[in-house]
């Protein structure tokens, strides 16, 4: 009993704490080879190191949403072991390309408090931030949970609601060092379409599926060490499924818009996100694609593309998002929000 | 619609085409481990950096098979989208070995065409070379498919059928440089048999068996890039299966002949195979081998050895393979005919 | 029939054989990944080469327990093929971490020989040897199994049983060249308790399940280059079932342990195991822990602590192990016993 980690409840966390994640992790060339056994992922610029080279980049980076999932993977015990729900995300950035050998650990501020009126949980706010070996920030991000009360007699914290930016600004995308796409080679990235050719508001139909397998989910989840139970234990909930992880749900969606984004290389932000309904092995997903905005990034031939990104499942209608009643419709899985960068 | 590829049709196929295959690939360690996983791969000289060394390599290559897949990988979206059939391979060589860290690129030229009698449909045949990132080739081979018009009225190309040999002659088989096996260690690459004491003629049943699983397959065929939707898509057949990538069979049929061939090491030519049934997962897959020549390579230590490769799923017969009408057996997945090289 | 390996039977050892053990292998970072993808391994000096470094290592070794699955497995063709039962292991001890980049080969030395008095099978005791590329030995153990005869009527060899001592001695255990607790990082380790804050007799409920499935036992196993059939073809027992690699339970069941004996660090000893019952795809594991001793090393901030870690299934009550008859529960898996090294 008292050995292991029963996690934190809503009560335990102080506004300002600041707490530094178990586990560092060194990640190198077998965990992109699993990145691009268990996704589709086709993106030149992680695919190939003289493509990389040809960039302006040391070499070829691990995928961003891997860089993503192994820092968010390590806040899990401390932060959402007992949550009741992922709420939301705001203010993502990747400041830094993560490279093989690199390796990479997590910290996280209580940014903000708000206990529910049922007294019975309340939503907690962190800034996560993860570093490399040398202490440097390779990415940022606000999330907030639902976490449950141990004790309901527990008082409630003053509650503190962080200002969220809707979008991260244009001026405040981070533009990797010596990135140029001056010399991109479109023949070998697989599309002609350069930031030019994408109209705001244009959608895309991804087209390919991918059918989820129960190992596939788990050996992607360990592999960022991500150990909630609800995930891998099939006696854990009443109906013996497996959730899902949500970002098994988030690099296949973005794998799959490979199919007519090829060439919006790296994300540089997360705007939103969230994880409309549950998914389960045996759902096919597929995806769409809209553009939300265009900008400029100071550097001339890299231009920023906002980009809604939604994973259906089977069953949804094309372009299926929101019902009249502004809710997600029940084949919607996600709903992700981010700024990727483009040749101009 | 307009973002999306919709692969090449009959009618988009130009004689003297070389069509630049997208996406380059870095290969590591990882894709060494990831193959030693999916298939039980056990020659010395691809297990062993030592073993290789022994060899007069300059350490383990990566898999000959892992190589063919990954070549072969980047061709699909531009040659086998819209196949209905591949047809056939040919005249496939292995130029040079493939060590971790190099990357991989592809390109096809379009050698024949032949539209069928139909008129909804013509034969494409290709000649694919893989490149290393030193522009040097590592292998290369001609594959044909049978590909839909997209225009039915579209007119009918010249017929130009590519004189193809039946098999590669052992004196166009490559010996990678520094190759020998005079100190070749019998003990460590687990069986003793040598060149000298295969007969033409002979026939092996390798015993063990595999019963083949969605996750695999899966993982298998995005490591090489290999987007086709019927392989992972479940809602795409009307049946809900999802169909095998044929290379997946290939190299478990080779891994599962290790155990009569250990000492069949280096895979040089691909002469043909025919991918004789569709595999489902569920199928068991077991192998046989028939020796069907040998030859002297010029250097001494180091003998030719031309193999069948066959594949059946459970039901099969000992050394199953054609009936009295010629055709494949149903339980036939697989007939493969290449080259390797054997300590003499 | 004659080129493929058919076992050895029985009648085939004779006392003081030395078998060298084929197809070394090549371990490196892909094998590390694939390990922390297959398990919830998180014990951070086998996470992060930061962390390893800060402990006196040169960077973080390959999982003890992937040395030794790689180790076994190339023993399988030679010693349990003709297996009825793997009945266990004694005086285990690691003598020296395994680094990416290593080549790992084995060798077993055959010290007792016992004919069944149903005169249809013996017990072969051997002692296995992993060697590096240095040919130095990194972890050697003794294992017994029962293996059935070819020929019923060869004479049975003179019975002698090793003597095995049933725990190894806290003076015999290897402390790896320059490790040291001294900065230890408990918070990036993951827990607080150190080695003097378990008590023997202490139980520990590691809390965590995960449901087992057909596509990532099958990894695992090939991944040891493992290749006994009965964990891959589903057409070789009546029932159709896969029975799972023993060595895929204990990886399991150590990574799960992690919840409540996060700084139980390294392995040094397998001092006893046993297979208490089969596994299979579909079984949820969940274990638990004992103290069963504890000691000094020596060295002033490492401690060894003796752990008996039992593997369960759905079903299990609490701290379930064995009957009123002296036998294991049937739902429990594995009882293994071992030593670690904690920061003290």
């Amino acid at each position: 009993m008292g050995k292991t980690n029963p996690g934190r409840f809503f009560e335990d966390y102080r506004l300002g704490d600041v707490i530094r994640h178990a586990v560092p992790r060194t990640v190198a060339e077998g965990e992109r080879a699993l990145y691009h056994a268990l996704y589709p992922a086709r993106h030149a610029l992680y695919s190939s190191d003289e493509f990389a080279s040809a960039c302006g980049l040391e070499g070829s980076p691990l995928d961003d949403l891997l860089a993503f999932h192994v820092v968010f993977g390590k806040t899990v015990p401390d932060v959402s072991l007992n949550a009741v729900a992922n709420l939301g995300y705001a203010q993502g950035r990747w400041i830094r390309p993560v490279y093989p050998g690199d390796t990479l650990r997590s910290e996280s501020e209580v940014i903000g408090l708000k206990q529910n009126s049922n007294g019975k949980s309340g939503v907690v706010y962190v800034r996560t931030r993860g570093f490399n070996q040398m202490d440097e920030v390779v990415l940022d991000y606000v999330r907030w949970v639902m976490v449950r009360k141990r004790d309901l007699d527990a008082p409630a914290p003053e509650t503190v609601i962080p200002e969220l930016a809707q979008v991260v600004a244009p001026d405040d995308l981070v533009i990797p060092e010596g990135l140029t796409f001056e010399n991109y080679d479109f023949e070998l990235a697989g599309e002609p379409h350069r930031w030019g050719d994408y109209e705001i508001g244009e959608k895309i139909d991804h087209v390919d599926g991918v059918t989820i397998e129960e190992a596939e989910h788990m050996i992607a989840t360990r592999l960022w060490q991500n150990t909630a139970k609800v995930h891998f234990d099939a006696t854990f909930r009443e109906d013996g499924r497996r959730l899902i992880y949500g970002g098994h749900v988030i690099s296949m969606a973005r794998a799959l818009s490979f199919n007519g984004l090829a060439n919006a290389q790296m994300i540089v932000a997360l705007n939103g996100g969230a994880h409309a309904n549950p998914c389960f092995a045996g759902d096919t997903i597929k995806v769409w694609s809209e553009v939300l905005d265009k900008a400029e990034t100071g550097v001339p031939d890299i231009g920023a593309i906002r980009l809604r990104l939604v994973a259906t499942k089977q069953g949804a209608g094309e372009f299926a998002y929101k019902g009249a009643d502004g809710k997600y419709l029940p084949e919607v899985l996600l709903d992700l929000d981010y700024w990727a960068l483009m040749p101009i």
